[in-house]
């Protein structure tokens, strides 16, 4: 059977598979949404496909993986910057999202970050916000790959006026989705150990064990949060999660800034994943995440942009270049964070952290058709020595050609196929007029 | 006379002026080559202009002016990353450059990088590189701003094979084109108080003096750099220029990232500009310069990209981005570097450091029509609550869709209208794959 879906030819192949293999003048053969061959354009040309995409001597490459998002907040976009976290979140998010977060708003906001981070080249993402069930619509209608996690939080929250029903909110979303769609995974995300009681995380995580499904997290992530657990709890934030029996392969760890190395030991020990968001940290001050160590100890350490609210876009080529420049200023030491280890942590390694490393991440015969294409017909991309060198640190999103999920084209030639554009836009900036008039 | 050559109606208009005055539906109006008007476009209207340019919405703003660029450099983007400074400077850019500049490389990689900061709404650069009368030819053809440096170094270097005709070169450079353009500066770059003697500092710097022109030098780039000027000199980097007499308001200090409060104390007395170059501070590992004392100790600071090879793009918006979330996560406080100080150095501020202030960096009448429009029908643009906000955390450099300097359009919605870019990057592929099979 040599006949296939879709061909996507003439360009450099950048597998990310664990050789590091790139083949220049390579293609990828696509069938029933899954990678049939990967390989030289001379090997590929004898199958025949239904379609052939011209990726013109481009890059072909895995989807890239955002790790951590709250998808709606795309609303609130520069509504507040410059701001330490505590009043950020106190006085302009929290009222915000009291005041303006609806399932219609939720819808819109969501649309509007797939359009942008599919624009850009991000194939798979994992989020965690209120009124989970309308950014799973919303996510299922443009075709996406996510895990959505629906918020936890010991305070009423959109969607859930009353925390005591925060859990079986969680739940009911959570078994709802559970076999809807082989692209959205569902999730339980607690917001973090300052805002969830001990009860509330024990609770959160025995429902996700239950129903099998991931568990998020933010924790650790600014040195006032890490005080108040070593006073109240006495340890660490990593500690207490620890003893609290939530750390293991299912558990997603946001922000972790102040960690230690005991917690990196209890991290590594008990298979968490990472999320690493460098630039929300530096934009809120937050602090530098001892990443360099993690990889050491063999944590899966994935790439997040956080929410638009702290970033403030969803582009995961400035969260490379930004990741890779600021660990080796803070350590003084050019030679951490290569580019190598950078885009592995936006493709594979993110894959690990979200347990999808089977299925996405590298461009390998099985795995899911998750791809895009760039193009190097750019005067910021030539000439060309390195791949790796380019993706962290010179592409932008904006040379993001095609972008494929699990072999359907969700972008060609820069295009959104499945969302309309013009409208989002126009539905978000009316929303951004009433936010304004209300809060100003 | 109420006739113009040029409106650019219908946009947001960030004037960048003392006041930071904002003016939502606004206009430009364009005559000679200046700003004619700045004002809401129900006023400007009444005028008659020869040519209306719609910006649909999108903000209207001073270009865009990078402190400090090696133009032909673009030839090696991302030839050795990942390296310390002195290994990646002596063992693979020295190298390359002796086997590779030419004037006709030199043009070329100009050409490139000319490209790039245009399409990314640059419209002002101070360069410094060798064989700068090709630099200046190239950039004189395409149409840019720009102040040019011919290099002055101890060594052997590229159209300076005796290092005894330094000073000679670079004043011969500058007489010539001195006169030649009114977008063309030329000026005398000294690479660095290391690789240049005292006597070579001092008589580069009186004949910048004598030809009435700007005088720019890296300086206390890396730690090493500090400690070897303290064991050398027994003062540190700024002292020992200071002592030479080469600081005054027509220099130009690179990076200055090793300074202490007395360096900022002479710096400021002396009145010297700054180029903060953070991505390639951070790239190379080389340390965070103290940017806000700088600037509350009044000293103008502008931002540089550096060369291509350090960086690896000529990008000023994630310059901009990049800036202002390194110092707030290095001094723990999100309020420092706020949108507006930073993107007043990307325009006004970077003027000033550059003693152009009074021609350009903001959008006033009488000052040279240097302007870009922004589109802001993007995803990542949606919704807009402060124009501050979005240029310095969400405009990416593909967002620009005009770029007009001193009243002539360079760039008309995303197309270069003064450089054929496929030859340029066909030119570009074939000289690097060139470099690539000496080399490796």
């Amino acid at each position: 059977m040599n006949q296939t879906d879709c061909l996507i030819d003439n360009g450099t192949v950048v597998t990310m598979d664990g050789a590091g293999t790139c083949i220049k003048d390579g293609a990828v053969a696509v069938k029933d949404g899954r990678i049939k061959a990967v390989g030289p354009s001379d090997e590929l040309r004898s199958l025949t496909a239904r379609e052939i995409i011209d990726a013109r001597g481009g890059l072909i490459m895995p989807g890239l993986v955002n790790t951590h998002t709250h998808l709606p907040m795309s609303l609130f976009r520069g509504l507040a910057d410059d701001l330490p976290l505590e009043q950020w979140l106190n006085q302009h998010i929290f009222p915000a999202e009291a005041a303006h977060i609806t399932p219609r708003t939720v819808s819109l906001g969501t649309r509007l970050s797939l359009a942008e981070m599919l624009l850009g080249g991000t194939t798979t993402c994992c989020d965690g916000y209120f009124l989970a069930h309308s950014v799973a619509e919303a996510v299922d209608d443009v075709g996406l790959r996510a895990i959505l996690g629906q918020g936890v939080i010991d305070f009423p929250a959109p969607g859930v006026p009353d925390p005591k029903q925060k859990i079986r909110t969680a739940s009911e979303f959570t078994a709802q989705w559970k076999a809807h769609s082989t692209l959205i995974q569902p999730s339980i995300f607690c917001h973090s150990p300052y805002t969830c009681s001990a009860e509330t995380l024990r609770a959160a995580k025995q429902a996700a064990d239950k129903l099998g499904v991931h568990f998020q997290i933010h924790v650790a992530e600014t040195q006032n949060e890490a005080r108040q657990c070593r006073q109240t709890n006495g340890c660490s934030p990593v500690q207490y999660l620890d003893r609290l029996g939530v750390l293991d392969p299912g558990t997603l760890l946001i922000h972790a800034v102040w960690v230690d190395q005991e917690d990196i030991q209890i991290m590594a020990r008990s298979g968490v994943g990472v999320a690493h968001c460098p630039e929300s940290n530096m934009k809120l001050a937050s602090g530098v995440a001892p990443v360099p160590d993690m990889l050491d100890a063999g944590i899966a350490v994935g790439l997040g942009t956080d929410g638009c609210a702290s970033n403030n876009d969803l582009d995961l080529w400035s969260e490379m270049d930004m990741a890779a420049k600021l660990h080796k200023v803070h350590r003084l030491d050019p030679t951490v964070m290569d580019a190598e280890t950078v885009l592995r942590m936006a493709t594979i390694e993110g894959a690990r952290a979200l347990g999808l490393e089977r299925e996405i991440g590298s461009l390998e015969t099985g795995k899911q058709a998750d791809l895009i294409v760039l193009d190097l017909n750019r005067p910021n991309l030539a000439p060309l020595y390195h791949p790796y060198s380019h993706l962290v640190y010179a592409v932008h999103a904006a040379d993001v050609r095609h972008v494929m999920v699990s072999g359907g084209l969700l972008v060609r030639d820069r295009r959104l196929l499945t969302i309309d554009l013009d409208a989002v836009i126009g539905e978000a900036r009316e929303m951004g007029l009433k936010i304004a008039n209300e809060l100003f």
